[in-house]
C-alpha cells in the first residue's frame, strides 16, 4: 500500500515539533530534496520529489525523485547504476525540504556529467560580472558510454 | 550598480561548462539555495533567492534570501544577529541551485527555533506511517527573547 501523508497543520508550532510527518509540497506538488553522502557529508545534488517519489523513497530505501523536465518519477541511477541507498532522512523546521543522507552505488558518482557531485563549479565575481569556474573535473564514468549518446 | 545575470543558454553543454554564471530561476523567479557550515559541512538550511537576493549575496558577501511568506528580501540574521558570511558559492550542473558555504555569526545558530540547523528532526516509518522525531534539541538562543514574541 502506498504511503500517504497527512495535511500539514496551519499551526506553526505543531509543524516544528515531533509528531506526524506532514511534508509541505508547493503549488506544483513538489518538495525540495538535498542529497549528501553519508560518508563525509559532501553535497551531491538537489532535486525535487512529489508525494509518490517521497513515499517510494521512504518505503523502498532507494532514492526516487520527480523529474520536472521529463514530468515523471525518476529512480536515480536506474540507467547509470549509481543508485542511492538512503541511510537517514531529515526534514526542516517548516517541513518544506527533505535531506537525504545516502550511500551511492556504482561509480560513486551522482552527476550525469560523470563527476561525484553536481556542484563541481564555484561562482565568482570578476570585474563586476559573475562567472562559474570548474573546481572538480574528475570524471568517475564516461557519460557517452553510460547514457549512450 | 546591481549585478545582473545573463539569460541561461538553451544549449545544455554550455550550461554545464565554465563561463558566464547564468542562474536558472524558476517560473516564480526563484532559485533554491542550500546552506552549509564552512567549518564541518553541516547542512544548516534551505531557502530561496530571487535575482536581487542572489546579486546582494554575491556583492556584499552576506547571505540574502527571498522570503516567500513575507514576499520580500530577507537579510538572514538581521534580527537575531546570526548573519551568514559567505565563504564560497557553488552552483550545480544545470545552474538551478546554489550552494553557500557560510560562517555563522552570533549564536552559531541558523534555525528560528534556536537550534544550530533547521534539519533537527529525522523522518521515520513506523507501522506504515511517517513520523518526525527530534534528533537535536540543543537551543543556542531563546526565540521568545530574540524575536520578542
Amino acid at each position: 500500500m502506498t504511503l500517504t501523508f497527512k495535511e500539514p497543520s496551519t499551526d506553526k508550532s505543531e509543524l516544528e515539533d515531533a509528531g506526524d510527518f506532514t511534508p509541505r509540497f508547493d503549488d506544483r506538488g513538489l518538495i525540495t530534496a538535498v542529497v549528501t553522502d553519508i560518508r563525509d557529508g559532501a553535497l551531491l545534488m538537489v532535486a525535487h520529489m512529489n508525494a509518490e517519489a517521497l513515499a517510494l523513497t521512504l518505503q523502498t530505501g532507494t532514492a526516487h525523485y520527480f523529474s520536472r523536465s521529463r514530468g515523471k518519477i525518476w529512480k536515480k541511477g536506474e540507467t547509470s547504476g549509481n543508485l542511492q541507498t538512503v541511510k537517514e532522512i531529515r526534514t526542516d523546521c517548516d517541513q518544506d525540504a527533505i535531506w537525504l543522507m545516502v550511500e551511492v552505488a556504482g561509480h560513486d558518482a551522482t552527476c550525469h556529467t560523470g563527476r561525484r557531485s553536481c556542484f563541481y563549479r564555484t561562482v565568482e565575481l570578476e570585474d563586476g560580472k559573475a562567472f562559474v569556474k570548474i573546481a572538480d573535473d574528475r570524471r568517475h564514468f564516461d557519460p557517452d558510454q553510460v547514457y549512450g549518446h
